[in-house]
């Protein structure tokens, strides 16, 4: 997906947050600053700091404290991140190596610790208590998602809700949380704080079914990893579930697990391809994003409305 | 050591504190809730709590609001003694097996994470945002402690400063926060504030040094543990460091690694008691135990100053 922000209006305040980022992975220690270096700069499209800033966009905007609240929501992500690669056993992030891989998994948890502990430092000048309880609340529902994800790992029996209802909590809330907390912090309307975490519930689930799309229809060069890894480390997504109706893909599905060879997997990634369970994944994507889309048309008119639409519209059609 | 506040004006409180921990660590998710409820159940002497309610007796005292600042201390307590239980790989924990013993590493990590989430959200009502810059910085100086313990494991190099700023980060500014912060959220004036913090960090040195101490002479029972666990386990503390001194122990110490025989470690746990080094060490704890008391001597008189000296007074006679 293109970053649109990076020619847009958003571009300065972005830069602030991308700043007051590098300020915040800084410390003593040089494992955790290599490390945390490592993966801010490995990239990531800055999502949740988007959201941050268009949600503050509709109270009264002041990048002084929006880009603290930008930097804390990018952090708890990365921090997510960081333990998801430890579960995951993953050797690969953003095209580099992950802290697990590199570093071992205990140093992978503190790192993970040292970004959620620098997210929190960010935050803790807000004085609004509704945005620390929002941020509370969301962080705990991430949690609880990362610990079903392990619950879920290599279980072919799960069906549609369970997959929607971890999907939200990897990735909708924060999302929604992202837009919702922009607009608390700068003190924007309570209707529009409604309507804006919505919209990213929403965008986040659309984004997070594409997500899950591209594992499949991506390059590795593309992904920064290997294409099917969702799979073969038993996260089991849309595109698998939707698969799985076939018999005799079900049949191919169930065998796989953590020793599953590149070869079979690739063959299998074809047939996943073939069965028209990606298009019928994307349809489910694409509603949500009709309900995004829906869902902000009472804002008030003006640049961050029309991001809005911009970036859920360039959702489906992003290719990493 | 005897947990006075059973028996004293606290009782009410504590028993408040008590249940709403218990509220929160309940989760519908069931391995989170058992494992939580069991590191609950298997007691700590909720210490950080008590500091949280003596130390917001200087102000305007809510227990409404105090019992949610207590548990917060509580449970980011538990989460980092949880994370420390993967890096040790420690077997036993208050008597009971681990998390990561009983369930592994992985839910261990989320267990954590967890606990750290509702440690959050329990803070999140709170609205001076002092008090949350506060945690946060502890927090954070919490988590690099914690990476310093990894790197300094089965460090015998390591000198005096080392060890000293190791327990600073890993208990003395957590007891410190608990009253600072206790303090701060009933709105105590600034200079208790500030006297407050300080006893709480000399009280968390003597005590850790007690604790290390206590490594060496308590029995397993006690401990809850094997004793000698910690220098079995690499962490190199102040008898460790004073035994080393002494040309023959210090042979005997450094070849001490994870796979050592436990008949090793008797007979080094006894040339350790017998070196004299157990008692320099007690009176290095008992000098910052006569800091802690010296600091508080301008706090008004009453029933919450005399239980900080009561406390203070019994750190240097507890067993276990």
């Amino acid at each position: 997906m293109k970053v649109k922000w990076k020619y847009s209006y958003l571009k300065k305040d972005m830069d602030a947050i991308e700043h007051t980022l590098r300020q915040l992975v800084t410390t003593e220690q040089p494992i955790l600053h290599a490390a945390s270096l490592k993966l801010l700069e490995a990239g990531g499209k800055r999502f949740r700091p988007v959201f941050v800033i268009l949600g503050a966009k509709f109270g009264k905007y002041q990048l002084q404290s929006i880009k603290n609240v930008a930097a804390t929501l990018e952090l708890i992500h990365m921090a997510s991140l960081v333990h998801d690669d430890v579960i995951d056993e993953a050797k690969l992030r953003r095209g580099k190596e992950t802290i697990n891989e590199e570093h071992g998994n205990k140093i992978a948890m503190y790192a993970g610790d040292f970004l959620f502990a620098r997210a929190l430092e960010s935050m803790s000048e807000i004085e609004e208590s509704k945005a620390h309880q929002r941020l509370a609340d969301t962080i705990l529902e991430v949690c609880l998602g990362e610990i079903e994800q392990i619950k879920d790992k290599y279980n072919f029996k799960q069906n549609l809700r369970c997959y929607l209802r971890r999907i939200k909590r990897k990735t909708a809330l924060l999302i929604s949380a992202s837009c919702e907390i922009g607009a608390i912090a700068s003190g924007a309307e309570l209707k529009f704080q409604t309507v804006l975490k919505k919209y990213g519930y929403y965008l986040g689930m659309s984004y997070q079914i594409m997500d899950d799309i591209l594992d499949f229809t991506s390059s590795d060069k593309e992904l920064g990893k290997p294409a099917g890894s969702d799979l073969l480390q038993g996260n089991i997504t849309l595109p698998v579930l939707f698969a799985m109706e076939n018999p005799t893909l079900h049949e191919k599905i169930i065998k796989v697990n953590e020793n599953t060879s590149v070869e079979y997997m690739k063959s299998l990634i074809e047939d996943i391809k073939k069965s028209g369970s990606i298009d019928r994944a994307r349809d489910i994507s694409d509603r949500y994003l009709d309900k995004a889309l829906s869902s902000i048309k009472d804002l008030p008119k003006g640049e961050a409305k029309s991001m809005l639409i911009t970036i859920a519209k360039n959702i489906g059609k992003r290719k990493s």
